[in-house]
């Protein structure tokens, strides 16, 4: 008998002791940036001195993968070890219908049999330089907040500009501290990657979304890709040797990543935004969605194989998103927010000079307060008017492009500055092909969502519905577009201005429809939101340096972070729960739960289990802090060799979002010999073994 | 390859010809008054001639089943016919553990084998008495519309007490035409009702969620019950004989059961508030809970074993709530109320005397503006604060009845007036087994539901959350409280008013901490606009009926109704779908999308394929104008003998919540020949099938 609660149990999570904003309130808390590692603190709290080697061999190692998720380099001939679920998407792209990667799984034995993973791209940092100063002095120049934004934004594509001409690595500048800090990230970027090995779903994924985001787990949650240059395999300077004998309870570990977004340094306005607005909202959207999509599936054999790919998405977000929605509506984490902000203002109250925060603080507040009058229709018209529809996409793309590439980058929206500009060209040449009824679905869902957010006679979603029901309208749009081919797409792309603005394409008509309003509602946004916030909390970061001092660690952007913690045991609703989960295990849970779906495991994997060592780990839990986009991040050990791979966070670690605690907050990973065991004996992959034990691709 | 839409497809809806407020025309369309049948229209049309005879036959044959629901006696020994979904709560309180009567279905084979149904009350018709004079005078003497609707209540509470005393009979007086008439409706009431015969779930509702309110279908949608009347079989003066031959193509076919409610006379205003507000806070809350509901009972195969009731209702609640909310947000739909409305207007203003009904849409108009800023807060607190709860439900129930019993039947609550109160007691009594896991479920969401709309400040979400998280005030509710037990609940309740104050029942507390704020919503929400609605309707009904004639329906509200149609074939997507459904098209569904649920079929099913005729007609269609409510209604021919059920609508019949058109909208029907023949070889329930056939019980 077991209670599972709806999204998160923060119930037993004790705010003990009292969370301040000091950077030494918990040993194990930061996601702190490899220029700016507190190594003193780690070395007194784990008896570990990282020296610049090892900070510098790790940070090369660590991989950016695709558009969102992390990876690392894990042999001298560039294999790439992420989540099975980071790849997913290649998985399902390199699929067809007579060969589904995705529920059979892939070995290459050759390099010939390795897969190329057409439109994927990854990045590795190589150097981090400061740009601080020079944007702050255009921020002074500038007169208001929005004008202010426009020149950072200007600066910003300049900089990118000089350095990819200087270096010729692909640069970006990176927000840190809300505007605290700008950082200038060059990276080496790689765009031929191919498959190498990725196990089926049903290990992969074990438990599917009813185990999400629970421990113990049993998920081979790993996929190896190779990075190619010149047709040939890369030989990175820097790659993680593994340590076969994996890691034991207790003792220290390092995760590499890219964090995507934590909220912590948000004021309690803000907070209180995100928990009433904003989060709401997109509940509202993932809970209708969810529904739509499991119809969708349940009625049709055919449909039910186009869904899972974004079900699996709108999934994770429902107990991602919605378990750091719970964390907010718990009312003691958020006095817990209060009262930090209470000590934050009473210290710097308590300085000479405030540097502007404690306006800012109420900058802050007036932004809030006007925001829900117009988020949802921005949120909707400029966000995702045809929700996830990827015909929409490329039809917003090519109606936008051909605006914005006759501007200066520094004068376009932000996704088509040019450092950008790559991604967009190469998602529009995608030859990944969209199934049809799936964005019909798409289509009339998105319609039926707006009309009930913005009510039926919004002049915008009448505009989108276009005089009929949303599943005509639906059926019209992508029943007469062109967006499918990658060669229309590009043929209207070079066709102009002019092209675009005769084009017959139902999409393409509705996209330049309602582009005025969703950049009129962007702009609006952009001023009163964004540009207040950045120069706000740039000045409240100032303040709290002053204050606290230096070593502290930014919120999580998607930017490589380092952070440390133990492989440690916790508590769940009163009952321990073991740091490793172990093979055994997994074969009881599968006697318990299976045979079927998200139970089941693959037949090799049955026939298998008396060779393999049952006590063996499968999965372990660390305290390292960690958020969505650490998927597929390393884990190495004081000697830097890669013991795990995160793949997710247990449930009470929603919470991250916006408070660090541990009591039993863990992030989950593949135990590294949960990967090296089933590749020999289930998979017979000893070729890969050998090429992760030794570092070279055997000859 | 299909597609199926989001919720309704109203796509291949034709609005032609335009529809008109004159009554007559569409042939098919009308939920009639049984008083008031306009049987020359029906002469000229079907060429029969409903006497008084046939009309109160079918009337009195007729039976409101529970809460609602339809059903009909079918033999001159009570027994009783409905559905399967009808009786469904029935089944699940007669299951236990060893004997699942959802999925194995139930037969007695004597009269001892009936199952009594705890909690069951049917009522059966027996007079309509016109009550509009008596209201109407204590009215006028009122000053405002508040106080109009007290002594309207007051007034309403007297009469139904002085037809009790008078008549021995169950009084209700009925709201017609939203206050342009009231009725006396009395009733013969029973409350022992017996169990006799339920297919299993699998054919009772073949194609599940995925074929629900799709055409063809394959529905054994029916059970059948026994009336008892102290203590032995009641023998009903009336009831209906089956028509062993069934009905055909293009026959014309009636209706007699309580659609539970259309809103075809709406205001645009009121529309506008239900389509832009009402409707899609519904269906938010729907959605979010059936994405909740359907994780409960994946995360656990004991859970699984609750969540299907919870779950079937409210699946049928996103299918048609939202079916009706999407034919109000095709913008064809709506400009088609708003051109009714005009033509109405037009009507009125030609007229020497308004009957104040220019001003009464101003008045709507009014009400409905300002209804926004506080219906969610309105429909959470005083509606639902804790969702679905059982045990809630009960905890107010003995909160509010200490309170209410003291008063006069005319001052109370509404849902406790003294032709409620046997109701509500029974309720408090009911033995049913509330499953734990499934209410702390339901408390959670309900608590993160009413954060998420009305923010994590608002006093009484805070009131309800108790300074914890939602997951843990769940549990510490649940676990703390009293409620599940019926004797420990009617034991509070006899301690009165003191008991219940000094309770330390949790869920006790929490319902009496909230009563202030419940009670206050509901007080504005009757007097700003549930009064302003019923004074401004009954206005535009007088000046309706002054404009077009007397002959017309009332919208639906529960009460007994005649619809009249036709078996008739319609097109869906341009293909032609067929009046009737085979049992052949059964087995074919499930070799196509079986053996899994909801495509199973019992095994004696499959057994018995070679020895049914499989040219049977299984389900039909007809032109009927029915809705929600309908379901279990009786269908039967020109002499007044059954030919089917009701059991469901087509997808194209959403509409009729606002709007009638017959183009391809349809309700379905189990046909009689399919209920016969299975009863027979399938069941081998000769027994039965002698009873429905001779009207008579064997002896």
């Amino acid at each position: 008998m077991k209670h599972t609660p709806i999204l998160a149990c923060i119930v037993a999570l004790v705010l003990s002791p009292l969370v301040t904003l000091t950077p030494s309130a918990r040993a194990d808390e930061g996601m702190w940036l490899f220029n700016a590692a507190p190594v003193d603190r780690i070395e007194q709290e784990y008896g570990v001195r990282l020296d610049d080697d090892w900070l510098n061999h790790v940070m090369q190692s660590a991989v950016r993968f695709g558009r969102g998720g992390s990876a690392s380099f894990v042999s001298g001939d560039g294999l790439l070890l992420t989540n099975h679920h980071v790849a997913r998407g290649q998985l399902v792209r390199l699929s067809t219908p007579e060969r589904d990667l995705i529920a059979d799984g892939f070995i290459a034995r050759t390099l010939e049999e390795e897969m190329p993973c057409d439109g994927l791209s990854v990045m590795s940092l190589r150097e981090i330089v400061d740009v601080t100063d020079r944007i702050r002095e255009v921020e002074r120049a500038a007169g208001s907040a929005s004008e202010a934004e426009e020149a950072r934004r200007r600066l910003i594509a300049q900089i990118e500009a000089e350095s990819l001409d200087e270096t010729g690595l692909h640069s970006e500048v990176i927000t840190l501290y809300a505007g605290g800090l700008y950082h200038l990230y060059r990276f080496e970027r790689f765009t031929d990657i191919r498959m190498v090995f990725a196990p089926e779903r049903a290990i992969a994924a074990f438990g599917g979304d009813v185990d999400n985001f629970e421990f113990p787990r049993w998920c081979l949650d790993m996929a190896l890709l190779r990075v190619y240059k010149d047709g040939e395999p890369y030989r990175p300077k820097h790659f993680l040797r593994v340590e076969p004998r994996g890691v034991k309870d207790g003792e220290p570990v390092f995760v590499a990543g890219h964090p995507g977004r934590t909220q912590r340094n948000l004021t309690v306005d803000h907070l209180r935004y995100l928990r009433d607005h904003d989060y709401p909202h997109r509940m509202h959207f993932i809970h209708t969605r969810e529904v739509q999509l499991r119809v969708f599936a349940e009625a049709d054999p055919m449909q039910a194989r186009q869904a899972p790919r974004e079900l699996a998405g709108i999934q994770n977000g429902r107990k991602g998103l919605g378990g750091k929605l719970v964390a907010m509506q718990d009312p003691r984490i958020f006095a817990e927010k209060v009262t930090q902000q209470e000590s934050l203002i009473e210290a710097i109250r308590a300085m000479d000079d405030d540097h502007g925060a404690l306006q800012a603080f109420e900058d802050i507040r007036q932004a809030m307060r006007t925001l829900p009058s117009y988020a949802q229709r921005y949120s909707i018209i400029e966000g995702a008017p045809l929700g996830r529809s990827e015909l929409f996409g490329h039809a917003r793309r090519i109606v936008r492009l051909v605006e914005e590439r006759a501007k200066g980058s520094g004068d376009r929206l932000s996704e088509f500055r040019d450092a950008a500009m790559p991604g967009v060209l190469e998602n529009l040449n995608s030859v990944t092909v969209i199934p049809r009824e799936l964005e019909i679905n798409r289509i009339e869902s998105a319609l039926l969502f707006a009309a009930d957010v913005l009510g039926g006679d919004d002049p915008t979603v009448q505009t989108m519905l276009g005089g009929v029901s949303a599943a005509e309208r639906a059926r019209e749009l992508v029943n007469g577009t062109t967006m499918f081919d990658a060669s229309d797409r590009v043929r209207l792309l070079n066709g102009g201005r002019e092209a675009v603005w005769n084009s017959d394409d139902p999409l393409i008509k509705l996209a330049m429809a309602i582009d005025h309003e969703a950049r009129r509602l962007r702009e609006r946004y952009e001023n009163e939101v964004e540009a207040v916030q950045r120069s706000a909390y740039a000045k409240i970061a100032t303040a709290r340096f002053a204050a606290f001092g230096q070593e502290q660690y930014p919120d999580a952007t998607s930017s490589l972070r380092l952070s440390t913690g133990r492989v440690k045991a916790y508590e769940q609703e009163g009952q321990p729960v073991e740091a490793f989960a172990t093979f055994a295990g997994l074969y009881e849970r599968h006697a318990e739960r299976g045979p079927n779906e998200p139970f089941d495991l693959p037949q090799h994997w049955l026939d298998a289990k008396d060779r393999l060592d049952l006590s063996t780990p499968f999965n372990f839990v660390s305290t390292n802090d960690i958020i969505g986009g650490n998927s597929g991040s390393p884990v190495v050990n004081a000697e830097g060799r890669l013991v795990g791979l995160i793949f997710d966070g247990n449930r009470y670690s929603f919470v991250w979002d916006v408070l660090y605690t541990d009591p039993n907050s863990r992030g989950v990973s593949v135990d590294i010999r949960a990967m090296l065991e089933p590749l020999r004996i289930v998979y017979r992959a000893d070729h890969l073994v050998n090429e992760m034990v030794t570092g070279r691709r055997p000859r």
